[in-house]
């Protein structure tokens, strides 16, 4: 019935594979690698409480009124101060998904060249997609001289094509669905690439602050703030619920964040972000932060002990330094979309490899998120994992 | 530095000039008639503050997890039973506001044709064009037959043009910004013209409780669910820092405005659904927005004998039944965006009426809105309008 009365656009929407598993399973039933949801174990019940009356009382109706479209002043100079930028630099934005959407809105027309790692961020796909980029994934190298070399391949047959690079995306901390970080040397490189080339890059970078070992890389905005968008989110420092991320760039870019903003929703959730900055400002939010990375932590060495004795032959895995997920790779010829309903019949899930891959490839890999369940449910889960990838083998 | 870097939209992008009065002065520190803010008085803050702990005790750490894309279901519930729509035909919306653009961007391609009422309201054009939308403004007619006549001339040249018109957008509740409303034959003879030629009509309708006399007229949604999207904001009965509102419409098209606001922003904000949820529920939404409707009728009726007593002649303004504005016309050859540095410096704002008409006409009206300041305030802010009005035409 409203067959041709939709957008162009709407022909490129693709569904979340995640938020469809979601849809079918009930994430409690089952052991689910599946999601990128924190542990509700992280979000402090009682000190959210204190700090909403907290906030009640200091700001009163102010805080349930419309709101400045860039954000709240004290959220704004709470996240200026701690990534060390001007508040004029920060844009409250509602959630960081919402951050990678009104990026690509007011940086890509049809047709336009959108680089990414390949695999990369389902979510921003789904954005890319929609507003129909044409997407160029690059996988890893591990020699930086050969990453190089693939990135200018890419810039070079895109330039042959006619055709305009907007921005790269990348998420240089703890990537999801890898887990994999970029070193210093190529976060320089890229920067110098974008440079080069005069494209932008989006770091989107939610889960820099769940680090479990080795040492802080700078961020690729800190390296280049003229070409570098920095997206952060306090989905995994504080919790999803909220809705709320940030947008640091340069001003004139901002600007037209910002405009656009003022049609997406003219403002994000105020009371939200009063207790936000309040959570932040209190010291609050690091001493629970430190707890969740004590937490994450332990659940990373588990699911990586366990995987160690448990996987079959000829399974690997990344060893990630922070966040929340980990990559598997299977034997080739393994299909983990055709292997997901033996998985979800047995009552496991995680998510397949090639949703993740601009290409469509990647197709026996799968990732793991190790934040969601209890230490029991994860050792359970990964055996139960190991034993039907046993019997799919014989 | 970013001239060549932007994408096509954003050269439609206009910044809301509401908004723009906003940053350049303190709204406490004038006079203002300018926002659509509603009273502070009517959030009931220790009712919010008892709610939320009632949420946090009930729902635990649910409460601030990701939440499903369509929204919290005990929410989506609470609106379905209130509109007496199935609960499938419900979409949780990151504010009304979203629900237009969401609309737009599923919907429309540019140089596609939305109709509107002339004027209408200023949030809704700005989106409409920053889609490069062909905005198409109709004044209202007292006779229906002149209204429908005006309808079927521009529906004709429309389609002598060869252009598609995708959506009729009207706010038929208390306009924003001339405060009045549709009668139910107009409604109807609308939902005809859309049904006849194959468009759909997205009902934008904040104010509708907002009551002050006068009966209830039924939805355009109730008149026809298939052609007609209604769109519905808790800004305005509970708290507009919440950020929430919603969509109902047929399921064909909720489902392609579900799989867009995945990579929007994935969900709207979980705890705010929560507590909108428990408070429709408990009876305490309802007991306090009888309060706010005695507290703008008052604010109306003063504001009516106000313009009534200090008004100079040639000035006349609508009578608003219910919302939050109303509309001034003042006589022919006045310019109200000239005349608005003269207002602030007095210390009054409002809003130029042209920024609410299409093609820019109505350059002799004015928005007022009555819902913000004190008695006292309203009282002084018109002595002071009517002062320096009259100053002006001497």
């Amino acid at each position: 019935m409203y067959d041709n009365k939709f957008s162009e656009d709407v022909g490129s929407f693709f569904r979340s594979p995640v938020r469809e598993i979601f849809k079918r399973v009930d994430l409690n039933a089952i052991y689910s690698f599946a999601g990128g949801y924190p542990s509700a174990d992280t979000f402090p019940l009682e000190e959210i409480r204190q700090t909403m009356s907290d906030v009640i009382g200091k700001y009163g109706g102010q805080a349930f009124q419309y709101g400045a479209t860039q954000g709240v002043m004290q959220l704004r100079q709470a996240v200026a101060e701690r990534y060390s930028v001007p508040v004029e630099r920060v844009q409250i934005t509602s959630s960081s998904q919402q951050g990678i959407d009104v990026c690509t809105r007011v940086l890509v027309d049809p047709g336009d060249v959108i680089l990414t790692s390949s695999p990369s961020y389902l979510g921003a796909l789904q954005s890319f997609r929609s507003y129909r980029a044409d997407i160029r994934g690059i996988a890893h190298r591990e020699r930086i001289e050969d990453y190089r070399r693939a990135y200018e391949e890419t810039i070079a047959s895109v330039k042959a094509e006619g055709r305009k690079i907007k921005f790269l995306y990348m998420i240089p901390d703890f990537q999801n669905p890898s887990g994999e970080s970029l070193t210093f040397e190529e976060r320089k490189m890229l920067t110098e690439l974008a440079r080069t080339h005069g494209f932008l890059i989006v770091e989107d970078s939610p889960y820099r602050e769940l680090r479990y070992e080795g040492e802080d890389v700078p961020t690729m905005y800190s390296i280049d703030p003229d070409v570098v968008i920095h997206l952060g989110s306090f989905s995994k420092i504080f919790a999803p619920g909220f809705r709320l991320g940030w947008a640091i760039a340069h001003p004139d870019i901002l600007d037209k964040i910002y405009v656009c903003k003022q049609s997406l929703d003219l403002c994000p959730p105020v009371f939200d972000q009063y207790v936000a900055a309040e959570f932040l400002k209190s010291g609050r939010l690091d001493a629970n932060l430190k707890k969740s990375i004590e937490l994450y932590k332990g659940k990373r060495d588990l699911l990586l002990s366990l995987l160690e004795q448990y996987m079959p032959e000829g399974v690997r895995w990344t060893h990630p330094e922070g966040g929340l997920f980990l990559f598997l790779t299977m034997p080739e010829g393994f299909d983990a979309v055709r292997f997901y309903d033996t998985a979800l019949d047995a009552g496991v899930a995680y998510v397949a490899g090639e949703f993740f891959h601009p290409d469509g490839s990647g197709k026996n890999t799968m990732r793991m998120n190790f934040s969601f369940m209890t230490h029991q449910r994860i050792t359970e889960g990964v055996k139960l994992l190991a034993e039907i990838l046993r019997k799919q083998q014989n």
